[in-house]
């Protein structure tokens, strides 16, 4: 009982800290209100599992101040347990987080500073969301992590299914799902909009055997299309992917180009990148470390085309150019995008945290279509038949 | 051969009336650059079989000039064979097309007016689509019917099971569909936005036998609750019930509250109205006196709203309000409309007369919440407990 108590006040310290550390009006009513017990309850969790593992790490103390809030897993047993791929995958999805929103912070010009809602399940897990609006650069990021444990409800077994991953129907699985995901809508139509999400999943399946894979991909949708941009945005992709196995980044690329495309128009989203949805192999080491690389691959490959344009004129012609492109980014992300969809249909998840993919701003106009030889139609040409930029 | 180029001679003429009778510089292009073709092909298929049936009929003309443009079915296979309820059926949505987009324009201060789109799917049938786009009084107005036969993929079939069905999976079965629908976004957020459907279906199983059945609805999406509106609105829906099922409208109004739920958010898209999905009794003449009751009372349930706030004052927090409410919409229609996915999973299917309802402007705010006790948070309650308005 005397333990209990302890664990409870270390407990409500770590609040305190995290409600201090959260910036913005709406954070610490969000956190005070509807977030503390959930948080409580999961924290006593793993501060008690920690201990148990190792009774020395009493005292011990990571450095958290790098990170955009406090772990979701204790970060005692963060450093107990540092082989353990969910923790390596969970300091790895802190460090992009917080490196990718302080990237983007240092280019508003009025000071404009990312929102942090640290939210947990009460399934198990939680999340840290991260969101930027109506920033002068920015219209609206975002940039959130998860690390999550459950059992998968069978609608979203199906989801996974369909990532060629043969899990037995119908049945709830346990799981641990952890990632990094991240769409920037800036304001400036001609710099583009990115996207960018990693993620490592284990599944127990019905026989009790470990699953286990990483997911991902970097993704551009710009507005206006530069082809030297384009070059830039898929050539630092490619060289993140050939340190690892040259074949990645040709069937990465495709298979970006194939995901991202909007069935019923016809169309890609944008511009595409890589995308990568099973990766098991050649091994677990080797695996993670090719995501390492993705991952540290979004700032070099995207925040040059932010300060290239971020100061470009444009007109009210513009603006309503990209408002309707943001309205196909939106039918791609709610009717197609597996990862919505997975998220929409997990009990208990945190749908503000999904869907803040969505713009600030969407325009849908009744048969809208651009002049051929217009920059517009220009765009739409690529966006039709995705082509080769390196 | 003389036989055929006499009809296809009949078709030209056919054609230059339609495309005399639309309005807006961009449907002559559509027609002429992608409708043509296919009209010609298909108005050649309907000619022969009317003159097939009955060959007095030659010489004699249905007046048309009250529709939005020529049916779809030749109108002398529409008066060879009056009984027939595809017939019928379709001379009913064609009138209810046009009074509504009459009503609607006569609203309009400055003479704006439905560009009109006649199109034709190269599998079978068609539609007309009437869209008002940027009117003063009407945001985005469309209103849409359509006559579709063909063969239904495994993927609409699902969709048409999940309506109480009991279809083969996995076969492709011929199929009739008509119907119309129309989604009214206006421009000042006091005027609600309203939605409705009525349609007819047949299938023809794998043993040959012919299922129909009608389906439809009537809502509405208030930005600003007044509940004497909310009153009146369903009221005049359950007048047109009560004429033929004392127990029709409290059953069908609450299938209303169950399908229009964000089930994510867990609220309501609006306040509701009536919502039915197989009516197939007590005999098919009486559900065709059903249906056409409802979409009769449209008009009368929804014009005296729009007169009446159409001039009243707002500023820019309504609009706000009301755009953020019009994302939610998008977010109903996009993920869980089931008319919407039969309509994107349709071979061939016109996707832009699928999302004409979308609004013209919509807008994704991060974690908003409105106070309790603001107009805002009056509609809220509602639109998270459903209540009884009648």
């Amino acid at each position: 009982m005397n333990a209990l108590r302890h664990t409870i006040s270390l407990v409500s310290l770590g609040t305190f800290q995290l409600v201090r550390r959260t910036r913005g009006p709406h954070v610490q009513g969000f956190l005070l209100g509807t977030g503390l017990g959930l948080a409580s309850f999961s924290a006593v969790t793993y501060a008690h599992s920690a201990e148990a593992v190792n009774p020395k790490v009493k005292g011990v103390q990571m450095d958290t101040s790098r990170f955009m809030a406090e772990p979701i897993t204790d970060s005692k047993a963060l450093l107990v347990d540092k082989e353990n791929m969910r923790h390596r995958m969970e300091i790895l999805i802190m460090e992009i987080q917080a490196e990718f929103c302080r990237a983007l912070e240092a280019e508003e010009n009025c000071g404009q500073k990312f929102k942090v809602d640290r939210w947990e399940r009460p399934e198990g897990g939680g999340g840290i969301t991260c969101v930027l609006q109506d920033g002068d650069v920015f219209e609206k990021a975002g940039v959130n992590i998860s690390v999550v444990t459950g059992s998968l409800p069978p609608a979203a077994v199906q989801q996974m299914r369909a990532r060629g991953k043969n899990l037995k129907e119908g049945a709830s699985l346990p799981f641990f799902a952890s990632g990094v995901s991240a769409v920037i809508h800036p304001r400036n139509p001609h710099v583009p909009t990115i996207h960018f999400n990693y993620r490592y999943f284990e599944v127990e399946t019905a026989k009790g055997e470990k699953q286990w894979w990483f997911g991902g991909g970097t993704d551009l949708t710009p507005y206006y299309l530069c082809e030297k941009d384009a070059c830039h945005f898929h050539q630092t992709l490619k060289s993140a992917c050939d340190e690892h196995d040259a074949t990645y980044y040709p069937r990465f690329k495709k298979w970006c180009d194939d995901y991202f495309r909007i069935k019923h128009r016809n169309e890609s989203r944008g511009i595409g990148g890589i995308f990568f949805d099973d990766i098991d192999s050649p091994n677990q080491e080797a695996a993670f470390n090719f995501v390492s690389s993705c991952a540290k691959a979004v700032i070099p490959s995207y925040m040059p085309l932010v300060r290239k344009h971020k100061n470009q004129e444009y007109g009210n012609n513009e603006r309503q150019w990209q408002l309707l492109r943001r309205g196909r980014y939106v039918e791609f992300n709610l009717i197609y995008d597996r990862g919505t969809k997975f998220g929409l249909y997990t009990p208990g998840a945190r749908y503000e945290s999904i869907l803040m993919s969505l713009p600030l701003h969407a325009r849908w106009e009744y048969m809208h279509e651009p002049k051929s030889q217009s920059e517009e139609g220009k765009l739409m040409k690529v966006l039709k038949n995705p082509k080769d930029w390196v």
